[in-house]
Formats: C-alpha cells, sequence, structure tokens
C-alpha cells in the first residue's frame, strides 16, 4: 500500500507535503519522497525510512516551488530497493515530470514486455515506471496528458491513483472502479489531491471531495478543473480501506471510517447478545469496533492490554523466538483488568492467525476465565491482487477452514466474525459497487486463476465536461 | 524522569535490560545507556535518542556479562549534554563502578562544593557524579558498600532510586521517603531490579516485589538479600506517578495505576452526574480515566481525537508557529463522533493549559455542542524539586487562579478537578504516606523557600534486618 | 573523468573490485558503485563519495558473484545527482544488465531526442543511460550484442571506454579512437578490464595488453574472446592522460606514465639550460617532472612545499576567502630550503593560474630570491568536450594571452611550458594518433563550432576475428 | 601521540583552531576536540574521527568565543573510548576549565592511587584527568594557577606538554625537560600556542618562539606573559619528534625538521660512498632523506613506489592476509624506474621490519638488481615510555639482533643505519640535551627497571622572570 498527495499552492508547498506525508504514514513506512517544480527546475528528495526520518528542515526548504508531489510506499509490487523510491522522476522532451501511484496493476508483465519489444528499457521494478511509460508515448503523438491518461485508463488493469506533476501543473486521476481512495481539498492559496482526507487536515486544509472513479483532476497556478474520462457499470471501493487500512478519522467515498467500525462493533454485540464483564479492544486497531460494542451491550469498554507507544525499529528481531519476544515488549497484558473476568476480545481482522494466538494466550495467563474474540471483518479466504500486502491462501488462517477450527487454533473461547452483509450495511455502500476479493475469491477484474465479475467500461473522452462549478458548491459529483 | 534497571542472570544480561528500558522508554527518551560487567571488564555503550535508536544487535552482543544496569533519561538536573548521559561509569581503586539514579537531589549545590572543597572536580553535571563521590568517599576507609549506601542515605537531600554496579554485584537503594518506585523481580536465572513493573514482564520476569524506603538490596550470583538502612516516619510517595507519569500497566507500591486511573474517572463522574452524549479521552492519557467515566456514567466512550502513532522526531518544529501547526499533525479531531454532542472530554492533568485549550478548541470547531472538560488530578499549584519536569508557579495556568478563571482560558463549557481526597482514595495510601507537594504546595522535606512537613529518619543500619520471607525461599540475605 | 573495471573470476570479485576502484580513485572521488552477478541475480551497491566511504567489508560480502562491475565518477555530464551513480542497471527481457562508462559523448543530444521521440524516457542524465537504450534497441531485433556493441560504435560519437555485464559475461569495448585508456589483465581465476594497470596491480592481477581502439573484448566463466569491431585511420589517445590524469605508475597504451613525466623533466631543462639552486616540485602532480628535471641537470631535488596528506572533506570552504585559506592548510612552504634562493618549481600543467599564483606567491613571501616555473604541458587553450573537464576558454589562463603575460598573471621570475614536438616525443606516440585538442584546439572528431580534424573509420563486423591467441603470447596486437 | 593547540584571539577562536589542529592531524588521528569560552560560557565538541570528520562548518560556528583550546589524539595511555577524547572538560567551584596535553606520565599509578585514597573518582583512564586533579587540589587552597602550575611541575613524572583554559585565560607549560615540543605564535589578534609551528602557519599566524622547558606562558585577552617555573640540568627533546613524529615543515626548538632529515640523508651517502643508480625513497617518510642522499651523491632521486593519495579508512583489513593485501593497494611499484637497476631504498627508521620486508620484496619483485637500505635513524632497541607508541621489546627487529641479522630479514642487498653521533650532528643539539632512550636504552628519568640518567631540576617559582624580551616588544609579562 501507499499514500500520494499533490499540492499547488501560491505559498510553496514542501512543509504542507511533510505534513501530509506524516498524517499518511500509516499507509506506507518503507520510504518516503517529495518532488517540487518551481517553475524552471525540479527538485527532490526520497529516502528509506519514515517521513519524519528522511526529511528535515533543510531538505524542506531546499524543495522549492509551488506546485509537488509527496509519496509514502509500503512496497506491494518491485522489491524494496532504492530505485523505487517514489516520486518516479525523469525528463522527457525537455519537460520535468514526476508520477506516484498507489496502487496495485495486474498486466505489469505483458505492459512490461510489450514496451521492452520496442526497446524501452526499465530502472525500476514499480507500475509506476510502466505508468510513466505510456504516458511518454502518447505525449510523443498527441502532446495531450488528457490523451495520455485516457491512454492510461485504458491500458492499465488494476488499481491507481495517480498524481503526475508535468512542470508546473498537477494531472491526478483514479482508475474507472475507484479501488483505492483519492480526494480533493482546499489550501489557503490552492489545492491538494490525497491519499485520505486526513492528510488534508493535517496542514489545516479544507476538505471538497472524493475524486470520482475515472476522474481526471488537473490542478496549475490557474486553478482546478476536472472531468470525467471513464464510467464503470459498478465501482469496486476496496472494502478493506473501511475495516483496516485507512485511517479512523478519514473520510472515504463519503464515510467517516470510524463511524463504520463503531458501527460494525454495535453489529457484533447484535449477533449474540453476550453479556460479558469487560470489552477489551486489541489496541490499535479494535479500539474502534470496541467502543462501539461496549456501547450497545453497555458492557464497559476496559483496555486489557497495554500498547507501548515508542516503536523505534523492530531490527532487533530478526529470528521467530525474538518476534514472539517482540510480542511481549510492544503488548503487555493488564492483568488487574483481566483477572476473573469474562472478556470480550475485539480486533478488526485475523490474517494469518499467529498474533491472535498470542494475545488469546496473553489474556489467558493474566487470569481471564473466558475470552469471547469477535472480529471487524469477515473471514480473509482469498489473497489480495489490487494493492494490499496480504498472504496467500496458504497462510491465511481462514481460508478452507471452519470457524470452529479457527476458533481452537486461536485457543479462543468463543470466536464470531461480522457476516459480510452486516459489514456492507455498516459501509452503506451498495455491496456491488464495493470489492470483496479478499472476503469472497471474486474479484472485480480479470485476474488469471480467480474467478471475477468484471465491470463495463464506458470511455468519455472528447465530452470533457467542466467540474469547477462542483467545487465551489461543495459535494456535488457528475 | 528517568528510567532505571539492574540485571543479575547467568544467561546474560544485555537483551533483558534492552527490553526493560524499552519498556521504561515513557520515563525518558533524551538519552539511553547500559553497562555490563563479565567478571573481567565493564562494558558500555551509551548516546542520545531513544532506545531502539542507541542500540542494534551488534551492540548488545557486544555487551557481556552476567551483570549490568540500564538507564533511559529525561534530564531535569544536568543539561542535555552528552557527559551527563548514564550510567555514570568509573574506575575507583582497581574496582569498576556504575551507577544510575532516578530522581533529583535538593542539596546538590551544598554537596558539590563541599567535595570541590576537598579538591574534587566534576566530569557531569548530574547528581548521580555526587552519588558517586559520596560512595567513593566512604570505600576508601571502610571499604563496605553497605556504609556507603547508610552514608548516601544519610547526606541525601531528595529522591533518589539508585542502582550501583560495584563489579559482578548490584546494590540497589531507594530513598527512606520511597519517592520514586522501584521493585525486585525474577529472571529465568537471576534477579531483576527496575522503576517500573511493566521492565519486569518485558521480557517474561515475574515482578517479586517493591523495594521498602530506605531499603538495600544486594544481588549477585550467589543470589538477593535485602536490608533496611532507613526508615522514615512516614514515607512520600509520589502521587504523580499515578496521575501521569508511569505506565498504566505498571503496579507500584501495591496498587494497579490502570486501576487508580479508571476509579479517578469514576469518581469524576460521582462529583455532578453530569448527563453527556459521549465520554472522549484525550489520548493517550485520559483512556483510562474516560474507560472509568464511560463505565460508572453508562454514556458511551467514544473517541473524538485520533493521534498520530508515528513520532519520529519533532524536530522540524522550532517555532511556536510549527508547533502549534505540530498539535494539528499529532492530534485529529474525529468530526463525525463530535458534531452536535455534548462532550466529557477526560485528561489526566492540566499543566501550562496550552494544550487543553488547542484540544478544546479544535473539538469544537469539529461542531461539538459543549465540551465538559474533567480533569483527573487537583489543579497543580506548585513546582517539583524531586524529580518530575514541572514547570514554575508562573507558567502553571492553576497556580493562584480561581477554577472559573481557568475554565475560561481553556474555552471549556465546564471544568472540573478530581478532589484531592477522592484522588488518595482512588490511589489507596493514607496522604501523609504521599508526596502532594505539586497539588498543595507542602514538601516532605525542607526545601529552601517552600512549606514542608518533614519526614523523621531512624538509621536501623547495624541492625540487618533479615528479609527473608519477603523473598520466596531460598533467596539467603546477609 | 571516471575509472571503470570489470572482472571475471571464479573466487569471487567484490573484493578485487574493491582494491581496483581504490586504485582508479584518482578518475574520480564523487560517487562510487558495484554490480555483481552470481548466475541468479544481479547484487549491486552504490552511493556518494569516496571508495572507502561507500564500501564496507558486509556490503562487499553481499556482492555475489563471479561476475562483476565496478565505476568511480568525477561528473563530467550529469548533475551530481544520485541516480546518476554508476553502474547504470536494469532489466530487459528477463535479463540483468549493468553498464559502466568513462568518456563523453559529443551527439548526445541528438541521441536522446530520437529516442525520446519513439516515446524512451530517461531516468538519468548521463551518457551511460543512451548507451544502454542502443544496446537494448539493437537486443531487441538482434538479441546479439556483438551486433549491439557494433550498433554503439556507429552511433556514439565521443569517447567511451564501456563495459557492459549482461548476466554472467562481460563485454568490454574502446572507442574507435581508443580515446580513453582501457586495458586487460589475468587474475588468479579469470580475467580484469581496466582503465589503468594500476587497477590490476592493486590485487596482484598481471597486466596483459590494452584494449585496442574498436575492439570488444567478451569475457565470462568460458575464457576470454576478442574481436575488432572498427579500425580507424588514426587513434587518438588522449595527451592529457599522460600529463595528469592517469596514475604515475601506470602504463598506458604500451607506456609508462612515469617514465613520459621524468622525460618531459629533462626536456624542460634542456630548453633552457637554467642553474638554479633547487628543483622543487608541485607536491604531488609535478614530482616525476621535477626528478627528472633533477636529474638532468644536476641541481638538487629539494621539497619547497610540503603537503598535508590529510585531507578529508573540504565542506569547510565554501567561500572564495575560506578557499584560499585552504591553499594554505593543504600546502605549507618549507622557508629553509627555500630563503635565498633561485628556485625552480615544476608543475604538470596550468590551468586557470590561481593555483599557480597562490603558489609562486607563497614561495616568494618564505624568502626564495627567484622562482622560475617550469611547466609539463604546453599551454591549454582550449575546452576538452571527451571527458576531461577543463573549464571554458575565458576561464584557461593561457587562452588568448601572450606567455609573457601569463608568467606576469602568476608572479614567476621566469615561465617555460614544454613545446608540444617534445611532449610528444617523451610520449613516444605520433602525434596523429593523439588527442591534442585542448592544446591546439584542433579535435580528432567533429563538434559545432570547432576545428577538427576527423579519422575516418572502418567498420569491420562481419569478420569476427579471434584474438584469443593474442592472450596467451603476451603483447601482440592485431 | 598527540596535537595540541590553545588560541586567544579577539576575532574569535574556533576556525583557527580548526585550522590548526589540521595542520596536528599527523600527531593523532584517532579523534579530535575544541572547547571554547565566550566570557560566560564553556562550549565544546569532541569525536572520534579525522578533523574534518568531527567538526563541520555549524558545529565551528557554535563554538563561540575568543579564547579555545584544541587536541587530536593518537592514543598511548587510555583505551580508545569515547571518555577519553580531549579536551577534558569539568567546572570547579564556579569556574570552567578545560585541559589538553601531549605526553605520557611514568607515574600515573602512583598520583591515581594516592588521589583515590582521598576518595578521588575518575572518569577517564587518562593522564589528562590527574593532572586536572593536581590543579584542582592546588586550586582549592591558594587559588593561583601558578601554584598549580608549580604543583604539576613538582609532582608530574613523564614528558607533558600541558594546556589549561580557566574561564578566558589560557596556561600552557612544558615539562622541565622538554620532551615534547610546544611553540608559541603570534595571530592576527592575540597569540597562539601549539605543539608544532605548522600549526601556526596553518591559518596564517606568526612562529615567535619555542615554549621553553619549565616555563609557563599565561595569555588571556590582555596579553601574554612567560615565566620560568623550573630549570633542568639538561634538557631532554625527544629525538624521534625530528626522525619522525614531526612534519618536515615545522620548526622545532630552533631547527628545521627538513633540515635535519635531508642532512642525515647526505651522512648516510657520506658512510659509504655507494655507487646507484637511483635512490628511491620510502614515500612520504623517506622523501627528505632521500632528497639529502641523492643532493650529497649526486645520483638521481627517482620514484619506485608510488603512494595512493587516498586512504580513506582502512576498515576492510581486519586479518594478516588483508593487511598485507593493504601494502599493495597503497603503495604500487613503477617498474619502469627498477628494472634491472641498483636501487638505493632510504626510510626514516625500521621498527617491527614487517613494512620495510614487504618494500623491498616489492621492489626486488619488479625487477630491481640490488636494493641497499639506508635508515635515517639508528637501530630501536628499546620502547618509548614518553608518548611515542613503540612496541615492546620483542617486537623491534633491531632489539638484541645484530645488523647483519636484520638485513637478512628485510631481504636487502645491504643495510645502514645512521650513526646516533651522525644523527646529533644533523640535529644540532647537544646529545646530553636530548632523549635517546629508545635508541640507547638510557632514559632521562627514572622509570622502573630500565636504565636511567636523571637530570636535576630547580623549582625557581617565587622568582618569576620575565622573559619579556623574548617576546616582540609591547607584549608585557608578570
Amino acid at each position: 500500500m501507499c499514500g500520494i498527495v499533490g499540492i499547488v499552492d501560491a505559498g510553496g508547498v514542501s512543509f504542507q507535503l511533510y505534513y501530509a506525508l506524516y498524517a499518511l504514514q500509516h499507509r506506507g513506512q518503507e520510504s518516503a519522497g517529495i518532488s517540487t517544480f518551481d517553475g524552471k527546475s525540479l527538485y527532490k528528495h526520497k529516502g528509506q525510512g519514515l517521513v519524519a526520518e528522511v526529511f528535515d528542515e533543510d531538505i524542506l526548504r531546499e524543495l522549492k516551488g509551488n506546485v509537488g508531489i509527496g509519496h509514502v510506499r509500503y512496497p506491494t509490487t518491485g522489491a524494496k530497493i532504492p530505485e523505487n523510491v517514489q516520486p518516479f522522476n525523469f525528463r522527457y522532451k525537455g519537460r520535468d515530470l514526476a508520477i506516484i501511484h498507489n496502487g496495485n496493476l495486474v498486466n505489469t508483465q505483458a505492459l512490461r514486455q510489450e514496451y521492452e519489444q520496442r526497446g524501452q528499457i526499465f530502472c525500476t521494478t514499480t507500475d509506476t515506471e510502466i505508468i510513466a511509460n505510456i504516458i511518454a508515448d502518447e505525449l510523443r503523438t498527441s502532446n495531450s496528458m488528457e490523451d495520455a491518461v485516457l491512454l492510461c485508463m485504458r491500458r492499465l488493469v488494476g488499481s491507481y491513483s495517480v498524481v503526475v506533476m508535468l512542470d508546473d501543473t498537477l494531472y491526478a486521476f483514479r482508475d474507472p472502479l475507484g479501488i483505492r481512495p483519492l480526494c480533493v481539498g482546499k489550501t489557503e492559496q490552492g489545492y491538494v489531491i490525497a491519499s485520505e482526507s486526513v492528510a488534508i487536515d493535517a496542514f489545516g486544509g479544507s476538505f471538497v471531495r472524493d475524486v470520482m472513479p475515472g476522474e481526471l483532476i488537473r490542478v496549475n497556478a490557474d486553478g482546478l478543473s476536472a472531468t470525467r474520462m471513464a464510467v464503470a457499470s459498478h465501482t469496486a471501493h476496496c472494502i478493506f480501506e473501511y475495516v483496516y487500512f485507512a485511517r479512523a478519522d478519514s473520510t472515504m467515498d463519503g464515510t467517516l471510517v470510524y463511524d463504520v467500525r463503531q458501527k460494525i462493533g454495535q453489529k457484533l454485540y447484535e449477533s449474540d447478545y453476550l453479556q460479558a464483564d469487560i470489552i477489551c479492544p486489541v489496541p490499535d486497531s479494535g479500539t474502534a469496533y470496541a467502543a462501539g460494542y461496549a456501547m450497545r451491550s453497555g458492557t464497559p469498554f476496559l483496555e486489557g492490554l497495554m500498547k507501548n507507544r515508542y516503536m523505534g525499529r523492530t531490527f532487533i528481531m530478526p529470528t521467530q523466538a525474538q518476534r514472539e519476544q517482540a510480542v511481549r515488549i510492544k503488548l503487555n497484558p493488564i492483568r488487574g483488568n483481566l483477572k476473573d473476568r469474562k472478556v470480550v476480545l475485539v480486533d478488526d481482522s485475523i490474517v494469518r492467525g499467529t498474533t491472535s494466538r498470542r494475545i488469546v494466550d496473553m489474556i489467558s495467563e493474566a487470569g481471564a476465565d473466558e475470552v469471547h474474540v469477535r472480529v471487524g471483518s469477515p473471514p480473509i479466504i482469498a489473497p489480495c491482487y489490487l494493492g494490499v500486502d496480504m498472504p496467500t491462501r496458504k497462510e491465511l488462517i481462514a481460508s478452507g477452514k471452519a470457524e470452529e477450527d479457527v476458533r481452537e487454533s486461536i485457543a479462543a473461547t468463543s470466536l464470531s466474525y461480522i457476516p459480510l452483509d452486516d459489514l456492507v450495511e455498516a459501509i452503506g455502500i451498495d455491496r456491488c459497487n464495493l470489492c470483496t476479493g479478499c472476503l469472497t475469491g471474486h474479484y472485480p477484474l480479470e485476474i488469471q486463476g480467480e474467478k471475477s465479475c468484471r465491470r463495463a467500461i464506458t470511455y468519455v473522452d472528447g465530452t470533457y465536461q467542466s467540474d469547477l462549478t462542483l467545487f465551489e458548491a461543495g459535494q456535488g459529483t457528475s
């Protein structure tokens, strides 16, 4: 997964980009980068590590200009190699381009081979460089970025929220299914495009609306314009963004994420009306769910696990034994809150099950009478090909396993997952407009060897619709 | 404030010390250090930064031996200079000594002058070097560490939990008033002494008991012995450790800190039975209080503020304007949970009031109807001389100001503090055995220009009392 | 200027590459890089700084495989940006390629535009990426590296000594004019190709012969083969390599560089038979010249300037004033050797003249009676377009200025340069086979706005001549 | 060995200290440090590594004030631990002190025990801290630094050139035997004291004179005064400073070091009038000697070995095999200059003999007919206790071995050393005023287990002698 942000602001952009990336850090901790343009030159800095490690004040001062883009990366495709750190910067025909991408393409190999067939060489192993090639390919003939974006939408299969900086103009677009999030906000003297609304909050900007699936946003010093390039029969917003990936304080495709999670917590209680002593979240991912559960049940919300807030790097834990130890220094049971109690333990999801097992054991050893595990998502049974770093079916504890077997594996007194329909209801978006690939094994686009229910896409280029008014009048879309 | 830990274990100590310091990181983030002894040589490493930044696996492997001590530091006395990073190591008469200290002395100047009068020079500006001098002074004549510790207890005025490593033996002692915490635990093949019980949990050790005020613990490969060196008429456990400083999952002088905080939350509700829509903690310090308040009131616990978990360094915010910005990137309001609601905002304490004001503003701007601030400690009206980094009276918002004025300053709808009696009740320790200096202006020992209610101290040296029974059988004492 | 090296050796290559680059450090101090291939994967490491700063033992151990290439860089084309650090690594049609280049192309812009016209994007601003594109272009159709090298020789205009690593095979080639040096040696279990013979000496290899202009050398685990791809009517070996750039202990195109310099020194004396007290070199570049001058004249060789051997980085000298100061800390006059003496000061060349002026002043201030400057190269009057980082004509002190004016500028008692004919005689290569562009303003290939005497090039592809026997029988060439 | 410098200058001192330390880098590469005082506070920075690595421009700007001292260290006593990096800074009775020391005490243990007996603890393992203690001891009672220096001279046995910064005044003194060098110079607006005159040259200061043995120099904003505190019957200037340690361009106790070395070279030729083809120095230490030899003999000076000027760190060579390899990358034979020649190889000294052997082998393998080794010092047969890092007798190749055996060990055609009398004559200081301990085994002060010819020392305190005339007019003294 990755986090992306682009800003055009008359007062300079590097510090605002920094704050925005800081707020998006949860979307990628492996590397960070910023590129800016000051009318003449492209400035850039990128490196491996957290945003606060990669940048300092001197560096930010050097990133001059009133337009820029930034990226945080948790690698899904492409090895963890320095060349892959984004933005991907290049010069083409005397113009400076920089590109950032959140998502994952599923036709990478075919596109790569096609371009290599023409003699193109690739300096990185990222999808982003392929997108750069398609854009250059179109610019070569038409010299129109609008056409280049349309070509991207025609050629790219997969999820992609992209921002391109072409000299002093930003072009932002989201795949026609809207798989990964992207939204627009106002800055003091310009505009911002970001993966999540929290990035806009971070430096005092104001959220305007989500970028529509298949839409192209164009921003420069003259203002902002928006055009729908493609319309799909149904969208396919990633359901896992709501459950796990997005920050709880983000509003995404019209819905506050915290609200979704809290409602799921309520529904989890309604599934069996279990009477317990305390509702205990797995920190921090389970907190909103547990708050909802506690609110609905009337049973007290009480922390049973204390998380160490000082993470530093976990370089010290290369072996399995040390990783187990690592759970203990990062998570410590609060015995006094657990002893002799009937505990409802609430978490957002169970992936491999190993962490869940260790936590349930920890709570049992601390003296809890019963540990009832409640999970904010249905069982994850299939991998994600569209940007979430999920393990293979073999490693997924719920894949091909009965719920009772999972319960036994994690040593819980009882286990229940939220049903998919309840989850969809909590999100408030029609199930047919969500991607539920990891929960159902049915994907919204063709993936070799997997079942799919493809969306039909209509390309609406040529009918450029000015959406400028939409941005003055609040939340409306075409 | 500082965190200290000492371990004797037949299987090596450096990795366990690392885990323990990691768990004590909340007590000091400025620097960290470890010294170990392997029967022949002293090994040491220290540096500025977080534990995870100062140490790595190679360094820990180099810290050989079965006895060692570690320290994390948030400087109270002594400037932030490299020399002051602890442990303080030195050789004296062919023996290797290393000392760590948590606390603050109030007769530093007098002691320093006295020793300088004899020609002694000081390489650091820490209290720890003064303690080292007193110990060397006694070792010179009696060559007995027990006598040296007794001399410390006679000479030192202030708070001090100290661990001395003298070659292969640890000597741990706590001031007669027991102002700062110190406890003992078992490791797999030895013993551990630490500021808080969470440090023992961190690497799988088991808590045994608190070190008694005025007690000396002696540990080496032969086992552990304990001796009471001084007994005070009343103790003076720091009340602020319970309210703010200690980790909620620590057990301190017999009391689980989380339990104290949660009970305070309950009592805060009982003070006015306010009917609200949600109970919202200031993360993370207010969570336990808010959980208690919510449990007692039946009003839902719901987060209104999201904390950014990726702190990195805040080097980027040198100016006041940037620091204000910094609050926004570290804390973001969850508008959906706050809008049109009557919010009870719970925090542990109000010191300067500037952060409280910003948070209340943030919640109001997010659309809350009312913001009722409830505080887990009484007004802080006086500075701390005994180890907590409190500002001067002038900077303390509650010092010499009516509660209504404070409420107005922070722009809250209503404000109430927990009464001191309720706080004492929640802690469960007699008020006369607590230090309430910062809340009352009355200190448990003489401090120039302040009121005090001194404790009488009886030195019980010569009558070494076996505390054998306090430890499990088989651990002989002197 | 750059230094390049490629090694195939059954016993691993990374440490040998390190030693070789260390020996080539004088050819480039800005950055260093190594890529290796172990039959399956490409390993790489590169960074800015000296070889010894970029690599350490752990890094070298990670660079696995029996084939590899290395590069040190002093940037002539391309800004000092991280992306430009070589080797340039990429994947193309499932194969791993890495390329290093020493030299400078003069048709970069045209080639770049041509490739951009096809949609190619460029990640770096180096010539090396253009060479990579030409190679990929040919591999696409013929899949023959031999054809790809031939295409390079047909398309590239300028100086280029190149090594390409294509999976487990090295392809090394030198431009048809042989402008930059390249030679071949034996390692214990394989072969080495390097810019200078000192790189072969560095790890105990043995020099075999120079790579011929227009020749392609192919090396892998099966052995070495050589093919002449192009033959020019005359070569154009860079004359400045002998005068300044190459290490004195290198043998280059059949000539020991030290020998050339010492002979020049002798000829400098023969030009006027000046009787002086001491012959003083400008350290270290003038030493061989001064030794030759002293030997021929019988006047004592005596150091008048002491060079500080500890360079460290000169980061501290950003201003002009500080740079002047910097000369004083790097070079100190030895007054006792200079006072009241008639000094012959010998240096290799005068470029801008500013350093010469400072040195002459320094020697005069130290009390020398007379300072006679003798220079091992003719006046430099024109820029270099083929790889040496020369300033523009405006900055060249000798460009358009009479010798007497130069003498006055540098405040010398007398000044004489070696005549070009004497220099050529000292080198022992026909003048028509040398590039004397910087000394005459006539270049060996077409450069816009400059005079040229182009060489005719015959492409001899299709008649692959096995030169294998040449390598067993010592120094012979085709 | 160490290098020291102290400066008082109305225009600030940190940059000048930096330049001076840079020039003294040959005296110590392990660590570097600077302390300054601005009338109110002491500023300091120190670290491990070269001067250019430890300091940068920002750091130098932070080192405020018009008085300061600096140190480079190659550890003789005290392990390579961070605490030992000098200056040694401390506060005593409200005053800031910083001390630097070049030399080695032989009564360290006794002094240490004596001070420990009083309860003094030591934070470092350096002699410098002991000197600090003696000074504090005297300041305690008399509060006179003059008395404190006198006490040092009475108590310290060994070599010591010391500079103490006491608030805004520098006190510099040299042991009564003058074993280590120390000299005084003028800066633009003040004075400088340094180990060698090159440190004064480095930033454009002018040399005034050497500090006399047993003399105390006092410098502050009011000017400079000098007082003789002790006079010895004979001095004991270290003979090895002339032969090896000092920079050739330094003037030391009245003699230019280069001149000494060149004269030695002449005398080496005069010892046997050997007719050879070339005179080849071991770079860089043998160059001045070889220049003298060549001048006297009329045989050409010609380099046979090329030194790699890029040292970087030699971290890569931890094993013996790698160290042998390291000679090859640092030193490369110039075959063309050596082949079929009768070579005189000149070096300053032979210590262990291992490097000499490798170099002779290298020259022989390069084809030299004969290799005649000539050495600028007599055989080194005994260790140094006074500051030079010499090995034990067992490791010294010449200790207890006939000259012919040494010759055979290093595989030279012939070997001859300069006779001691000739060396003394070249230096121009009476033999009885030099320390020849390492060459004769007789030391100028009592060392347990060694022969000594002690000097009588008369303490002339109380009779402060004005040395006014020794300095230029106008610089008043006490």
